[in-house]
């Protein structure tokens, strides 16, 4: 069977099909630590719509599972696949089929990558909003399956909110066209919106419509402030909200990262427990706002700089910047992405100091204060099996069942893939866990798209 | 059978089951001008989410239909009871159960009408953005269930974008909490975007999670000007967003309109054939944005008028709130809600000058200029049987053609309900329009949830 599959992959799409020993060696894993058992039985680099169509008929003819693929950045092990499965690469699939500025949209396939789409519209004065950190390499398409997020969210949206429409092609090879190129649109169900986010599981994204916006004019403003501790650093972010006052981004960071950049970057070493934040606005307002968001972080316990140059506050950002070549000098890392309201974030570093102590594990973590969501990262040496292991996944464990006591979510923009599966159920309840993995078979009956992903039980 | 639910319900919920022949006829019919072929069973004033409930399960059990309601505003039928079927009022449900300023906020009840929960929001200085134009009589359980748009959409968005959770009841009465607190959350599905705009097919709202803003601070500013024809301003309009300007409201009346109202409003007569665009800036660069707008309609064939005047701005935009009014004036209206891509609208415009000639009837027409969504209305001569003549729903599949054309939709804000049920599939195609319907048989396996609505065959 295994064979009938490989054989007719290759009579329909030819040189496409690889089983190069390190392509699917590439295959198996995301930039989660994840990897898969062993490897797949092929990856698919598909060039076209006919491309992705030809293999899902193939994949549902002989109920083979298909794993769809970008640049493969993801964390939370998604994208990995594994013995007897197809690993479907749309990064090939990297055309910009249509800008419109009149419109404010682009039509794109799924494997171009953001950065590399941004610069052709920033070119014509627009930008596409999505920013995850992870924007110079990943694609627009993981990004959509994602729901990916990013610095900017806060002010500028998720992913979500800038979509308008996706052409997917079903598990039984089907092609649909979703949504709209309307501003407006509410015929039927809102498909669009639920194939975002759904990791894989809905059927392959070939074609998104983007919502765009113009750039923003202007030089960014930069506000840094650090303060004695990581509590007063997450209630003068939540004063900064209350203010009435929108940043463009608002990072913090805790003690941990904060010592950790300062080693890698050989800056001088920050005081003891000390947290900063890193804030930026933008816009007609930028100045007026900065200096507004920079007396909010005094009166709230900081020590502030600001700056109105762009250069200076690039220096400024470049130690936020720094945190994951930080982390990966520390050890291995799991990469966690709770999310909370934004007035829970001081209560949730409270929860971490906790878990840390509790458990014995150093989690250095930094958070999009702007919008309550942040990435813990579970630091532990590596045994020679790769698995993390129990004492961190117990650890993670506390700290999902925190997020969720304050009313927040197991993630916040990394998805569930393998890494998470476990805890859907804690957060959506028996009933809704059942009735969205129902939904999934309404797309795909067979369940061959990314099985064991997300819904597995 | 039909006694059995009757006494079912009255043994359940007493005297909150309405069998008044006044309260049955009205739940015959919102403001479409579409009614129902006969009164329905009961009317269930629901009064929190248990009497919901116990409905459901009554009319699981004896497979009995049951048709939402909350103010019945709305415009495409789809909230109209008929025989054997339980009309299920959430118009008593208004409780404000939350409000938080820090996360930006508010958890309500479905029956709250948009204006009085905007009344109480700021006096906290806080907003919920979706406007309709019914805001001062629909609900916000309504405005979720239909994704209902406004005049605003442009610049603050559309529903969607402005609900972060919605708690609904299923067909067999189990309680549901979909979404999230927090500004991220990707675990799963995005139900919450499935359900805004499904009509009643997938589960009865009975609590939502609202997204807030802050208030704008500062007086708007407006603009109106007349044009020789509504091509120019169609054309002007599109302009001004070319241009990068965003302005909070742009509204496009045609010359029947237009003289329309001035007949209601005993102004002097505009010179036939004019059209007039009225625009609103706010924010904390509306009279900048206002000088630049004015600007590029000048260019565009504009006769300008423009004011930093609050009262004065109210009364220019006056004339475009008397719109409905006026419609009512002229005779029985069949209100129509297509949207095309911005750069469309002008010849949209041109698509409907040919209908009124190809058809000979009159459409007087307004727009959302902003996001390209128009409400033709065809005037017509009401029949003795209140149905809509074939010879306008000719000209109206002619309209939605010419949209469909355009790569438009066929409803923008009012939702599919009744009266577009029958062009879905065109505009869904057969393997969608399959794929939604089979999705409400997840939620809803009998199809008791508004039947024959949206997706009726």
């Amino acid at each position: 069977m295994t064979v009938g599959v490989l054989e007719r992959l290759r009579n329909e799409l030819g040189d496409r099909v690889d089983t190069d020993p390190a392509a699917l060696e590439e295959a198996r894993a995301d930039k989660s630590g994840q990897r898969s058992p062993g490897a797949p039985l092929a990856v698919v680099h598909a060039s076209d719509v006919a491309d992705v169509q030809a293999t899902l008929r193939i994949a549902s003819a002989t109920a083979t599972p298909v794993v769809t693929r970008g640049a493969g950045t993801g964390l939370a092990g998604g994208a990995n696949a594994g013995p007897g499965e197809i690993a479907l690469s749309v990064r090939g699939m990297t055309r910009i089929l249509d800008v419109r500025p009149d419109d404010l949209l682009a039509v794109v396939e799924p494997g171009i990558v953001n950065a590399d789409l941004n610069a052709v519209l920033a070119e014509r004065g627009l930008w596409w909003a999505p920013d995850p950190a992870s924007r110079a390499i990943s694609t627009v398409g993981g990004n959509i399956a994602t729901g990916a997020g990013g610095l900017l969210c806060a002010k500028y949206g998720v992913v979500r909110d800038a979509v308008l429409g996706v052409d997917i092609v079903l598990a039984d090879g089907r092609l649909l066209s979703l949504g709209h190129r309307s501003v407006k649109g509410v015929t039927g169900l809102d498909l669009t919106s639920l194939v975002i986010g759904s990791e894989g599981t809905l059927g392959v994204i070939v074609r998104a419509t983007l919502k765009l916006r113009r750039l923003v004019p202007g030089a960014p403003c930069t506000v840094a402030a650090t303060f004695p501790d990581v509590r007063t650093a997450a209630a003068a972010s939540s004063a900064v909200t209350a203010a009435g006052l929108q940043p463009a981004i608002m990072e913090l960071m805790d003690a941990t990262s904060l010592e950790a950049v300062h080693r890698l970057l050989a800056l001088p070493m920050p005081t003891p427990g000390a947290a900063q934040l890193t804030i930026q606005t933008d816009g007609p307002a930028a100045d007026v706002e900065a200096d507004a968001i920079a007396a909010v972080l005094a009166a709230n316990g900081g020590t502030v700089s600001l700056t109105h140059d762009p250069v200076e506050g690039e220096r400024l950002l470049a130690v936020r910047r720094s945190f994951h070549p930080a982390m990966e000098r520390l050890g291995t890392t799991l990469i966690e992405d709770v999310a909370v309201p934004r007035s829970g974030l001081a209560e949730m570093f409270d929860e971490i100091a906790r878990i840390e102590r509790d458990h014995g594990v150093e989690i250095p973590t930094v958070a999009h204060a702007g919008d309550g969501n942040l990435h813990p990262n579970f630091v532990f040496d590596a045994p020679a099996d790769g698995e993390v292991p129990a004492k961190i996944w117990e650890a993670a464990d506390d700290l999902f069942r925190a997020a969720l006591r304050l009313g927040g979510t197991l993630t916040g923009e990394h998805g569930v893939g393998l890494l998470k599966r476990r805890w859907l159920a804690e957060e959506l309840g028996d009933d809704q866990w059942r009735l969205q993995r129902e939904i999934t078979r309404v797309f795909d009956p067979q369940g061959i798209l990314n099985p064991g992903k997300v819904f597995a039980p």
